[in-house]
């Protein structure tokens, strides 16, 4: 099977225009078959606050009320996905810019059943892939933006490390896909301030003891948690690193590795 | 060859929930190979507003400084550009949103040399088509934002009844194309305060006559520069009409129907 690489690109990287400039020029320059997803960063928020629309984050996740519903796809669809698909053009990256609801990709539902009322929040139910494999078999790029849709007229906000995962779940099937969570930091650290302290391999039974530990929390959590759900599910490897190592990071130069043992 | 309709959504229709609702579920309807293409509405304009960024509008045309762009992009190739996809996918259209910029498909540069500076509006160097051919070939239904790129890295602002008719024009080598404009007036008008006054065919000849005594004016007079343009470079029809009869307008039972004679 072909390797497929299923990047996801987050953290500080979207709001920082020449990291993020870097980063697309290394990313353009992988000669693998390739998926971008990218996260929203703080420009929604700015662009809330500009409009005065308040914004309650619970856990890292945005309440999204139809008004927020607006701002993250006009930020995150539209702002953030084009303003890569130019730059990667630039860089002779024939990419093509899409959000779960484009073709049917990423059907999903709006979050419900919680004691928090997410809003527009949407967990995703099925991944359709053909797609993107008619996109990759013709040798463009496909940058998915972090919005879904539930099939009857309604965009939904959606984690985009879980899209990164799922897609990388659903094309495990035709390809050997691997995922690569790329953003500010050097992987998964055991002292947050320190780059030194990388943990190079993780397995499972080591995650659980760490996280025991408190060693490992916040925002990692989530981040490992869909590690490990997506190596269980057929995913071939799952590697989180520095978006400026994109290119190490692919060949298991640096990072964190997950691993299924 | 193969019919293609060519559609371009505009006007109020865009800022009318209900009648753009209406619309997309007869577009989706129509049993004819279709690409969608729609303009901006006052969206753009209202949202400048609330983030207090002046606009200045000359003859029709948005003056658009970095600040606008980032608005245009935002508006037209996320918000709208996304909301109609997922209305689409609603009714069983399985389209694919798109701006200019995604897979290279329309390479622009920055308007220069006029008296007034345009700022990041961008006017039409070359159409790649061949994605919009792997898309119809596939049964998915192209819906293009007006956002083009000069491949440079850089988004620009374009007049999406140029795009309409550009992609025409592309398109006119490998299929019968027919290009619609649809929006909210019933077509070509001698009085635009009566429908009645329906100019049903029209010619060149009597376009310039009609144009020299200043019954038509205003901002059909650049769509029917559109018009004849598209049809001396190989586009089969133009029809311009109201939107809520786009079945008749693609049946040519409604609207002004333009003649190459």
């Amino acid at each position: 099977m072909a390797k497929l690489y299923i990047i996801k690109i987050g953290g500080n990287i979207i709001d920082d225009d020449e990291k993020l400039s870097s980063f697309l020029k290394s990313f353009a320059q992988l000669p693998v078959l390739k998926i971008l997803i990218h996260g929203g960063g703080k420009l929604a928020t700015k662009l809330a606050a500009d409009l005065n629309i308040p914004q309650e984050l619970i856990e890292g996740r945005r309440i999204t009320d139809a008004e927020t519903l607006k701002i993250v796809t006009m930020v995150y669809a539209g702002l953030i996905n084009k303003s890569i698909i130019a730059k990667l053009q630039q860089y002779n990256c024939n990419a093509v810019g899409l959000t779960g609801a484009d073709a049917n990709q990423i059907e999903a539902h709006k979050r419900t059943g919680h004691k928090i009322d997410y809003g527009f929040a949407g967990d995703i139910d099925v991944i359709h892939p053909e797609f993107l494999h008619l996109l990759l078999s013709k040798n463009y790029v496909p940058v998915l933006a972090p919005i879904t849709h539930d099939k009857k007229g309604q965009l939904l906000n959606t984690n985009a490390d879980t899209i990164a995962q799922e897609i990388a779940k659903g094309l495990s099937s035709s390809f050997e896909s691997h995922l690569v969570y790329s953003f500010e930091k050097t992987g998964v650290l055991k002292d947050v301030e320190d780059d030194q302290s990388l943990i190079k391999r993780i397995t499972l039974k080591e995650y659980i003891q760490l996280k025991d530990r408190n060693i490992i929390s916040g925002g990692m959590i989530p981040k490992l948690d869909n590690a490990f759900a997506a190596l269980a599910k057929g995913v071939k490897s799952v590697t989180i690193g520095k978006a400026e190592n994109i290119q190490e990071l692919i060949q298991g130069n640096a990072g964190t590795t997950i691993i299924n043992e």
